[in-house]
């Protein structure tokens, strides 16, 4: 029986750890945690949990001296900073799901997210896990961190592209649409149902932070250096993120089988990639760990789409999927 | 020309009511006020108003110096005793749409608002204002309190039912839904669109604050003391409400014509009172100042059945009736 | 190993039988069917099922020539009579989703439906099916007629009540609100999104099929008789139903904690019927097989609410829920 | 008082027409035609307008013998064949807002449309009208092909920059998203709530029958030839559409000021064109005939963006532009 705790579980990434845990029957959650909440029954804040997991959740402090196997992180990013030394210090591995961990340079992080990083030792030892791409780095990683939303939709399918300088470093232009759970579990003015519903914009475009997030992992994964055109908008939907990747083929006669063969090479053991015969869409992936993915070629231009359910695949269930591999457990989603 | 003023600009009633005066050409509008926003243009807040509506904010306390012939109050109750005394010393009359004014009993205020009522000198003066119904006190009024939403749909059909005796006082049921935009325009962790979309749900049942408040008019439009049973629900929509009314007849061989006679003697002349050939709907009343009303008798029971807009027939588009009333202008909606 | 045959399997409440069987490890679906799409893979149909549920769809006159253990009919009203005789004779044990053989009186469902009942014979061996009520006649039934959503929704708090003589038979209003999958899987110019978005509207008021069904449960369950106000609403979501029931005290002086007793008595063993801390809402049921339940009481007055998934408790569940009976299968959703 | 009448009125784009027309005082309605609810007043199809607009439909060939001084056509392509030739043969000025007429070339509307192009005499005389860009030729038409909705959030956009060889003809991805009253009132599998509700899909990609609408008109506005590639999405929301532009600029040191620029050149006399100080979002442009445009540059990248209210200035609301404009109206919207 492998022992857990999750920080920070009143989010929806931590509901999504919970969701899955608790039909789980070779781990056991030993607690979690909410410096807000503490005190309280998890069933409390999310009442759909009532008799279904009703444990009292405490807080950070007092967490990390609890004895578990591994530590899920859902916090904002730099509150995991003050948590990850003392867990690695216990032998605790961690899936930490900010992005404290996730660039291999402090310096990009510091620039990207305007704070400083305080844990440069820890850093190296760091894990950026996506199965389907690093399997072999993340059975031995102590500490893993696990990729952001949109650089998982995106990565997965461009990774084998510019591996094998099929498609142009330079003509990647990213659009992706995200549900508003990806802005996570929290009252701002601009996620009330009425600033939502029934609308649809574009946000923090060319600069969020995933975009230089997506151009590191390209390079380390393919060797190709990127700088990609990103534009992420907020759909008037709870879960799910659909993502068109508009790119240059780099030899005009290439085949569409061509690429099919190249992905197959790539993904055909990968149960959660899955090549879709019609074209993916939201509704097809909510609720699971898959990445939907197909593709089109017009004259030279290869048009590439795929969905995941971002609390999924973008986030908790990746994290599970990074979590089972650190653990050598059966992976059913 | 008539000069107004709008107190608490940025909220959604205090946009529907900018969004009606910028097409009217018989009143110009000399401020609106926001202490959050105050020295940024309306349009930087509403957007959608860029080029209609680009008026630098001013806070509150400048704005009571301006000279307008009407002041609009949409700010959140308590915050209007502030600003109510010095418009009137100067002869400003007032459209309040909190609820600071609404109870002729400041007891009944204290008690079911839990804040001390500090204006019971112009309570006096307050004229709870529902055009349909009490006409010719609105002509005369200084001070006019505009009615609550909920209020408003359930008092307008329930009025002539009373007076004529024909429903039992203590046999009413208002089951009432509510698009979010009831609960105004603020960051709450219960009105965030994760939240709301895909779910419905009571709340604040029996003693929501627009109980007593149905009760009180009831009982001083129609003479007949009641105490409703009172049941507001959150509906996943933007703008409109729903209230159905469960009652039991007086007369169990009443005829519907007979019903159908008595609300045309009270509201035949009424041009916002619609009565349905088919069963209202929201869709039907949204964005207009109507309230749409049918009714049905099975057994002994009488089930009555209207929509409004809550911000519309329920706050701003009242506010503007009552407001065409107080100065004697043509109402065309 | 259990083989069952599902016929109807492209609605919603299809769909729901073939998600829960697909992960059930003691039964294997040998056929699903579809006349409109006979022929096609069941991920066809339903994208979402790719690499899940590939099967290809027979038609129904194919179906029955097949051997199972059991059949569900996921089929309209009237197309069941021509496959339950035929399934019965061939000792295949039927759960059939409509309603066909809800009704005890056939003179009944030849009123409320319009048209004939084509297998009286067969009616009566029909069990119509709430575990929670009648889990013995369940265990032993070779027809089960699975109820309403509406149905459902509002026999269980009440049956208690009724039985225990604690409300008036006379005075009970159900005011239902239903997400549009309780509509069906069909092009219909109400169901398109433009006619249900940001939209609320009652329906069928009075005279709508679930309320006989309510009446002749509620009579044969606790030997009241009852002839309700049913007043069902569409809701701008797509799963789940809020039902709240307003009804009368036969004894002012009851305490609300004699009918917590009740339903305690009652329900205690239900594992499905979950009476809540908070208020019920439609999010906490959606996806599970739940019933929540609370009230309060006001004056004389008892103000029931329940919440269920209209697809899951309110019919697929439901139906999984007695095939498990029927079993002797363990129950675990 | 100029006379207008409405062929196939109680589609989105008919209903739009009317609402705007019932509020202006220089046009008169003389008929709305249905052919499936003739003999019904339009309440009773839009029951919103119970009171407001009650005329009785006729059908399409009653309703070309009615003098009227212009003619809207609301119709389903190929319906609009049989009306146009008898309409202009009475001298009543034709705005046709299928596609019918869009086309120069009646062979490209065939290929496109799969169907025969019946009046190819008319087709000479169409004027294919936006009023940012062809005014003039708008002045004097007799018979106005009204642009498609996506069409129009593209066209508006690239149209200066192409003219001013400011981007590469070659690179141009238009990635567009409509909302669901994009598809017609219309029962469809597809459009159903439950299949559109928190979902979101591309469609049609590629071979969408506006594309070729695009490049034609791309090349006779700009006079240069474009092979765009068009992506189209299905929005979960009723009405909105907001497109995306990813472009290469000619020469990698353009300045961002030289754009707008070339836009103001073109577009500063244009009151429905708004250039936003934001980014552009649906919210900001519904219910109004904006076009509201932002743009932004990356590397040689160039990305715009663009909304509409694909109801009103993607069909209604410039079909009343383009009839004020030739009956020398004022327009005010």
């Amino acid at each position: 029986m492998i022992k857990i705790g999750i920080l920070g579980s009143t989010g929806y990434t931590g509901l999504e750890l919970i969701k899955y845990f608790v039909k789980n029957k070779n781990v056991v959650v030993k607690y979690v945690t909410s410096n807000r909440y503490c005190g309280k029954k998890y069933s409390e804040v999310h009442t759909a949990m009532q008799g279904i997991f009703d444990m009292v959740m405490i807080n950070n402090d007092d967490a990390v001296n609890i004895d578990v196997d591994a530590a899920f992180l859902a916090l904002p990013h730099t509150v995991s900073f003050n948590y990850v030394p003392l867990l690695l210090e216990k032998n605790i591995k961690v899936i930490d799901l900010s992005a404290d961990y996730r660039f291999i340079s402090a310096d990009d992080y510091e620039k990207h997210y305007g704070v400083q990083h305080n844990d440069k030792q820890n850093l190296k030892k760091a894990v950026y896990g996506i199965p389907e791409i690093n399997y072999d780095d993340i059975k031995s990683a102590e500490l893993l961190a696990n990729p952001g939303c949109y650089p998982t939709s995106a990565i997965i399918p461009l990774y084998p592209l510019l591996k094998e300088k099929i498609i142009s470093n330079y003509n990647i232009f990213i659009d992706a649409k995200s549900g508003v759970s990806g802005a996570g579990r929290k009252a701002a003015d601009n996620l009330i149902y009425c600033e939502v519903a029934e609308d649809f914009k574009p946000y923090n475009i060319l600069y969020h932070r995933h975009k230089p997030e997506i151009d590191e992992k390209l390079l380390i994964f393919s060797g190709n250096r990127t700088d990609v055109v990103f534009v992420p908008y907020l759909l008037p939907l709870k879960q799910g993120m659909f993502t068109t990747v508009y790119t240059k083929l780099n030899d005009y006669d290439l085949q569409l089988n061509y690429i099919k063969d190249v992905y197959n090479r790539y993904y055909s053991d990968s149960k959660y990639v899955r090549f879709r015969q019609n074209l993916p869409r939201i509704s097809d992936v909510v609720n699971t760990n898959f990445i939907d993915i197909n593709f089109t070629v017009f004259n030279d231009n290869l048009i590439i789409f795929s969905a995941i359910d971002n609390l999924i695949k973008g986030a908790s269930g990746q994290a599970v999927q990074n979590f089972n591999i650190m653990f050598g457990l059966d992976d059913e989603m």
